[in-house]
């Protein structure tokens, strides 16, 4: 999994009909620095589109994963969805 | 999911037969900046070609998957195809 | 997919016996620049070696898939193979 | 697998309940540089989140495993995990 | 599949026991330059862990496979396993 903040939301109204009601989040991928605070990702891998799990809020920050883990966490798993928040961090404790 | 803007299609008469009568259109990757516009994505992962489920036309923005979930997501889920392009965004909004 | 063109083979005597008789052929991914001219990509993803499945040549432009997708396109699914060539490009046409 | 160094976890107390139960580890991947010194790597990959399946302690070096073969690592497979620690390193002999 | 040069080895003694038993290679990304030499790839895809099965040796360049091909691999398919050697380079083409 990657920690994430959630930054924004996609309205999109016409789409595959295995995603009608599904929330999709913007989230931009976080890294602890050498302090433990996190940054925002620069680069290709910076910014996904997930859908929630958990009931994720604006500016938090979560986990979430990508690929087939994403797709198999949502309902029956056959839905077209290849990034998915399923936990939302309360700390991030580095040494 | 990614972010992608439709720039181009490609035509191929010489292909694997799984992929006869698809559509295979150009989509670079786009990230919101921090203002929340939509920006090309540079460097190795900005440009994808995917497989169009939902009638995107040239210079729309658009919502697609990669892996194993475009495959699964198209027909019976058998053919030579790592990306798809899912929905059409409306709206971006980042906050 | 992604467009690559054929830069090159490998030849590989001593390999897991699910390659034998498979043409491993050595892919540079291209992007289209602003213009719609390809141009090799520089960087880490810059160069896969696929399978090929459509008869590609030295110096052809090609669409190719990676990761399972590729796996299965080949044969019964089970050969250790996660790059294909799935077609050969005519042309790409951007705007 | 990629070597990385434990250097931290995440609490996070809402999150999918597949998830409960498993400790999750900050993982920063790590490279050996020209004399086989183990360095952090920077940019996009350089930071997952990782269930651990062995054990692994806080700034120990690890081997960890990314994507489905994460997820299906742990119990049944079913979570939506796809980061997973596999082993602590005793020695990275470079040549 | 990616070209690699086989750089050192993992002594693990703390591992998933279905890693029991397997050679653990650690493996540079090789890419061709203009002039078809291979040359070690940097950034954040330059090194890799990979299971052995075709018995490569310290320098040899090999190709590999990662992901859930690596996976599928290795005896049942069913061992935390992401990378795998599939063969063994005698020479590589370029045009």
């Amino acid at each position: 999994m990657k920690i994430g903040r959630v930054i924004g939301n996609i309205v999109a109204t016409r789409k595959d009909e295995r995603l009608v009601g599904q929330k999709l989040l913007i989230v931009r991928v976080m890294v602890p620095d050498d302090r433990g605070e996190l940054k925002p990702l620069e680069g290709s891998e910076g910014t996904v589109v997930t859908v929630d799990l958990v009931g994720a809020g604006f500016g938090e920050t979560v986990i979430f994963c990508t690929g087939s883990t994403a797709r198999n966490s949502v309902g029956s798993g056959q839905a077209p969805i290849d990034g998915a928040i399923v936990g939302i961090v309360d700390t991030v404790d580095t040494y």
